[in-house]
């Protein structure tokens, strides 16, 4: 049994030893931290040694406990069959565009929190802001009506969630303490609780162009996060899937949403469509509303996935006669196959730095991201290729991180004799 | 070849991954610590990192010449054979009141700071503050007068010297970052090295009472100190020592300066005496002024070194006619033994908490410690032992912390058939 401690210094020192706190302790010493009387600095040396020693699931739960419970939670108990999603992040994730109205016409409500991202491209938010009029805030009383009303609703994430989460980010992203499976599981997780859906589906990818390298590495937060989950009581799945390529073709905020509109028309790309099926299959069940992947792929290509799309973008302000319009930006440039063969390699995180060169991302919270620029490949892992064939097109705005992005591009994709597998799905509904 | 790094949180990140900074990039994010650009909580995590990787030898030395340079360094360029000690620490350590006479008077210069330990009992200034009059502030010219003409000076800390030092060990000492030979090091060094003397000899205690438990530890922060010192261009000698149990009999402020002019009067006790004329032969030698044990063996018994005690604290304003009336807490218990046989442990850290228990030490900062009361054994391991037989005296104020420090002594104090080897020298002059 880990004994109480309550002084900071003991706490640190206790973890800094590799001992296991006490629930008590951690909630002592994180209240203090919220109350402004345990200083930064504490916490700063408490994460860097969390980081070192780890924390076993009972801590985690507390710290999530804790996270949760500084703030609001949506309550969504008056909606049928509540349901989210959260991807820990990769190349041309636009899983939520798909998958949001898809769960919609199949029965489920999807009323959702997301967010904009860090790094190579942007968030969800980003993508559907890239549609003209789309709005990212509302009321919670406009929030909650279009859930009912329209069965998706996806806004921005509010302060008033778990807003100890946010400091604690902060600070991580501060003192080079971000990477950490416990402090990742319990940030996630704090977020999803508050958000209020009774289902949640993880879907944990893995490879160059995510944060985990390793299934691994991967199958521990998966593990972490639906313990989490159900010990709140949630109904929690989660899927392991490949970002060693980008998700389907297009990497980039308008180019995504472009891609995600024809997916829901029926027209591709496979492995999205493929992956929204899967997440779509394994959450439905969870929340008790069996359906079977024929019974998806016929809501899309029957049109219902798309009509629900669109009532969703109209119901958040966004010109849906503008989806096929979308700005891109004019400069075009393209990348072609020095050689004959198969495409071996398709560098996700490569890929990715080459849309951030573009402008597709930000690096600073705040920083305004181009909707329009980005990259398109022409191929996957596995597709075989001419001499001279074009792998990937650049949309670029005025030659901007052109040369970077090509420089990028051309050592991210490699045409070899053969190509490795390459599966989508590392393993579905694990545990 | 480690890559310059700026920005802080990148620094950490280095840190945490394990690789080694380069001296601009530990250099620039000191300074900018200092400056106030780099915020507290990055500096906690990266002594957490530090404690978790460790520091290559370079990086320690860089991290010594900041702190060193961040404020005065004192100049004793025009006194002859400057000298310095530098103890980690332990129970009933009053070597430097016997150790700076025995040094001056063997042609030595001794001008050194010396400071008030949190702990189990005061530090050497607390020590001589228990003779009435002492005074341990003087200014610059007095220090320097009172050098050249006595060959011993003694005063407590000062701000001016390596101020950076004081800053991080403040942190460190609120963070549970304390434990980290390359910490300990290059703070022990740095205050050292700004202290100006010529020659330096490091007793690094391993055992019980002292914070390093192995000789494994001690020979690693005895040779890194030693480089740095050495790279400095200093004379550097160090010697292990044992803190298995109390260096002499008396642990309490009082009780020990009574100690130490029992053994300037050659009255012992012979492990205090033997440590001292170890640690004086080998400063001695470094600075080129080499003296044998038996010359150091005749300036005790021939009274040259007592002399130059007296001369000493009457310099700093200590009535030396109260040398054997000082005033000791009125309290008197005794811990006797159960069984006849011989003391086979003598816990230095028990009853170094005994004494803390009677007041003898401070628990923070600027806290007031009881100069009168502490613990006198009356037997070393080894020594044979009567059942009946007094083992230790305490020194109480109206019975504060006697049955807790009662307590700790039973415990501490072990009467067996046989005792193990205590050698009191572990290492001398390594390397």
């Amino acid at each position: 049994m880990p004994s109480i401690i309550v002084r900071p210094v003991d706490i640190i020192l206790e973890k800094r030893n590799g001992a296991e706190h006490a629930p008590e302790s951690i909630e002592a010493f994180l209240q203090g931290y919220l109350a402004g009387d345990v200083p930064d600095y504490q916490v700063a040396a408490w994460l860097m040694a969390v980081c070192w020693q780890g924390m076993s699931e009972r801590e985690t739960q507390a710290l999530t406990r804790i996270l949760t419970a500084s703030g609001e939670a949506l309550d969504l108990s008056e909606l049928p069959h509540t349901v989210d999603k959260h991807s820990t992040g990769g190349v041309g994730d636009k899983a939520t565009l798909v998958l949001a109205p898809l769960l919609a016409a199949a029965g489920a409500t999807v009323a959702k929190m997301s967010g904009r991202a860090l790094g190579h491209t942007g968030g969800t938010m980003d993508k559907l802001e890239s549609i003209p009029g789309f709005r990212s805030g509302l009321t919670a009383a406009a929030f909650l009506k279009q859930a009912r009303e329209v069965g998706v609703v996806v806004v921005g994430h509010s302060q008033e969630l778990a807003p100890a989460e946010g400091l604690l980010y902060a600070l991580r992203n501060a003192t080079a303490t971000v990477r950490s499976l416990p402090l990742i599981a319990s940030s996630i997780m704090s977020k999803k609780l508050a958000g209020g859906a009774s289902s949640i589906v993880l879907d944990v990818k893995v490879g160059s162009g995510a944060f985990l390298r390793t299934p691994e590495e991967a199958r521990g937060l998966a593990d972490l996060m639906l313990s989490i989950g159900r010990r709140a009581g949630r109904h929690m799945r989660a899927v392991l899937s490949s970002m060693a390529q980008p998700l389907g073709f297009a990497v980039g905020n308008a180019l995504e949403v472009r891609e995600a509109v024809a997916c829901l028309r029926g027209e591709g790309p496979e492995d999205l469509l493929e992956l929204c099926l899967l997440l779509a299959g394994e959450v439905l069940d969870a929340s008790g509303l069996p359906t079977s992947q024929a019974q998806l792929r016929a809501l899309v290509d029957g049109g219902q996935a798309m009509e629900r799309f669109e009532r969703w973008i109209a119901a958040q302000g966004g010109d849906v006669t503008m989806l096929d319009a979308l700005d891109l930006a004019p400069g075009r440039d393209t990348v072609r196959a020095q050689e004959a063969g198969v495409l071996a390699e398709a560098d996700a995180l490569k890929i990715g730095k080459a849309a951030f060169a573009l402008g597709a991302g930000r690096s600073r919270k705040g920083e305004a991201v181009d909707a329009g620029v980005g990259v398109v490949l022409h191929a996957k892992v596995g597709s075989g290729v001419a001499a001279g064939d074009a792998l990937a097109t650049l949309y670029h705005r005025d030659g901007r991180g052109l040369e970077e992005a090509r420089s990028l591009l051309a050592s991210a994709l490699r045409v070899a004799d053969e190509a490795p597998p390459a599966p989508l799905v590392l393993e579905a509904a694990p545990s």
